[in-house]
């Protein structure tokens, strides 16, 4: 039997679990699934025969130390800040480890180690990073392959409510992290290169600067810029490539409704607000509007962002009862973003039978024998319920799937790596498209931003 | 004879120094000014018999310590953050200590040394802080003093052109340093209060929740909100004041011209721009526009702001040049601000004939046997020249008058304090109105926040 050890037992583990337990017995491999809580821990395991739940605090080092020595590869499922300890040890203990996280500098470090040991450390193995790398490599490989030059990569990536569940007017609901949600687009302006051109927005101009896309069977979606695009340059290899733009997507009018808390300051964290506690909504909203003896928070509201009496935004911000006279925050100290997030919990947190949606999508543009090409590729995903969410699907398997090719040897090369070499990313997706994680692609005039193919 | 030893020769320091130069001989004076640049400093000491310039490096130890030891009293007019090796000097060489910056952490915690040893540690000496300080006290003592409950506190100051040095439309020239201007008002919302609630405005509105105020002779000028106004909570010992606001001066419209840099991002300093040195202005400007591939960057500009053909803001953006074709930043590895700041200097930079201008505008309001009444409280202060400008003029003079009086004894109170007890304001202030610092009140009724009375 060979052992796995999986750290941290959380939502985004489920499918990941279900995986290897499915496959345990064909692929003579045991689980240990090791938690902070053992309940948790135990609970993923379902009592199957080829599993267990042990309890395992990532600070313990002694606990930490034991588990990854009787193991021949860990999974590490934790917060990414959480995850260097875990590396050390598998570079003391010659393990090789997955992560579905952004590789820090700390674990870039390790790098050279991990080389000399022939150890490979996958990290950004998740949907995002993960299966954008993957599914971006596999195209740009392609078009490089022929001998075309690539002129234009764009791509985005979004955690929604799928269709059948979207029943709010912001046509969005939490479906991870609320806080990542709230707190989205801080931090520093996002940078990106537009036709040979860098481009920058501050984060009170980014959610009016979005774009829009087109899915197949899935509608129009917008976008609005990440912060990070100007780092795939080097990522992927691209040189002297005219346009490289990252972003995140949302449903058609959510960011300029969005915008309307980022404008009042609603959305910021820096600072604690004095009896939060007691706070009604209406209170907090009017934090952020100029004082008056007598005019109303709403009409203050309306007048403060220039909304007019016919703007839809209205009806978003009624839905989601922002201006309750009653229901009060109910946390201490809460920072507005805090404070916002709980209102939002109140109207976007899942229902029992509500489902996830990941849609991703890339745009190609590339130069071959002088002429210029474009492809679009999409990926739809929907999760089949509250536990095995599409997030959970899209993260998990990918990790999953990398795990077990690397215990089996079919992944080799050694060396703190993300999966951009066709060793990695070619059988993944293709074992990805049986669990219905696919893409479609689509050849289409290259449009670039030339006005006149524009038309 | 008594020594005085200047510490920083700094534009700041020139009504200091001729203050205490011609005082010198009636009061029985030596002031030793030491400066990075023994150049600057002996400049300064204008070849008087009273004073001589020696090289200081406050870094150096020996040198510090040589030159503390050898006083009676410090004067620090270094940047606030190279204070605390000199006042640890002082309290080993038990040396009295003025300052006209904030009282940093690190300062706060000499106070027990200082009042053991009976030393004073006189900080916030300045104009804002400072005059402020002295200014505002002295009404408050004396509402207090009738009897009288504070309600409402508004403070605003300013550094701005003089009139006739007024000579372009955004009514405004670079007085002091230019970097503190062009990030002013970053690193978290305002926080005030206003009619006992608490308000909040975050950096992308601070320049459009402007309010405006009238001073007699001088007209209209706005003011928008600071970051610390609740901190003058505690400092002015109020008990459940109302309004507590402070605030920054600017000419009328000045804030909504340059709230289109913030909204643009052109105020941020957290990242640097590829090849700036070699930007044009236009070509800077552009890198905050989405791109297009033949629309001008002026329409876009108009677009994205929403700036109609007629609105004034439009003389305000050509007047700087900043869409100008030709002219190149010329500045290394160059931060948004770092560049807008070098356009902005080519325009703003005070000309040989210019004069400054400080103003100062309180207003209280208080309750004295059961009625509320108001006094509004202003000050104007123009520079003579290019040397002694009203910045240096305000700030210096409070620090040189604090030091003779606290040298003669006539201010002993010990500790690391600001002024604003009576026994430092009172004497002070009445010394500056025989230098022309002087506020005039003006007794009104109460307006406060009621709308009534606003009719």
């Amino acid at each position: 039997m060979r052992n796995i050890l999986i750290i941290g037992a959380g939502r985004s583990a489920t499918c990941l679990i279900r995986y290897l337990l499915d496959k345990s017995s064909e692929e003579n491999i045991f689980i240990t699934i090791g938690d902070i809580s053992l309940e948790s821990a135990q609970k993923f395991t379902k009592n199957h025969p080829n599993a267990k739940g042990i309890l395992l605090d990532v600070f313990n080092k002694e606990q930490r130390e034991e588990a990854v020595k009787s193991c021949d590869l860990v999974i590490s499922m934790l917060p990414a800040r959480f995850h260097i300890e875990v590396a050390k040890d598998c570079i003391t203990f010659n393990k090789n480890l997955v992560t579905a996280s952004y590789i820090s500098d700390e674990m870039l470090a390790l790098d050279s180690e991990a080389k000399e040991k022939g150890l490979v450390f996958m990290n950004e193995i998740g949907v995002d990073p993960g299966i954008d790398h993957m599914s971006a490599m596999q195209v740009i490989d392609g078009i490089r392959d022929k001998g075309g030059k690539l002129l234009l990569f764009e791509s985005f990536t979004g955690g929604l409510i799928a269709p059948e569940s979207d029943d709010n007017l912001w046509n969005y609901k939490f479906t991870w992290n609320p806080r990542n949600v709230v707190l989205a687009g801080q931090g520093g302006a996002a940078e990106f290169l537009q036709e040979g051109k860098y481009k920058y927005i501050p984060y009170n101009r980014l959610f009016r600067r979005t774009e829009f896309i087109k899915i197949e069977g899935y509608g129009k979606f917008e976008v609005y810029a990440n912060r990070n695009s100007l780092k795939y340059h080097d990522v992927y290899g691209f040189k002297d490539i005219l346009t490289l733009y990252r972003g995140t997507i949302r449903r058609v009018g959510f960011s300029r409704a969005w915008n309307v808390f980022v404008q009042l300051g609603m959305t910021e964290d820096g600072y604690t607000i004095p009896d939060s506690e007691n706070l009604t909504y209406r209170q907090y909203v009017n934090l952020f509007l100029p004082y008056s003896p007598n005019d109303s928070v709403k009409l203050k509201f309306r007048h403060s962002l220039k909304i007019d009496q016919d703007d839809l935004i209205w009806e978003k911000l009624e839905e989601i009862d922002i201006f309750n006279k009653t229901k009060t925050l109910g946390i201490k100290n809460a920072t507005p973003a805090q404070a916002l997030q709980k209102i939002l919990m109140d109207k976007w947190t899942l229902a029992e039978e509500d489902k996830d949606m990941i849609v991703m999508y890339h745009k190609f543009g590339y130069e071959l024998n002088g002429k210029n090409y474009q492809i679009d590729s999409s990926m739809v995903t929907i999760g089949e319920n509250q536990t095995y969410t599409a997030m959970a699907k899209t993260v998990g398997l990918p990790v999953a799937i990398a795990s077990l090719k690397i215990l089996n040897k079919e992944i080799t090369t050694p060396g703190v790596l993300r999966p951009i070499a066709k060793e990695v990313y070619e059988p993944i997706l293709k074992e990805l498209e049986t669990f219905g994680v696919y893409f479609t692609e689509e050849k289409k005039k290259y449009l670039g931003y030339n006005p006149d193919d524009l038309g």
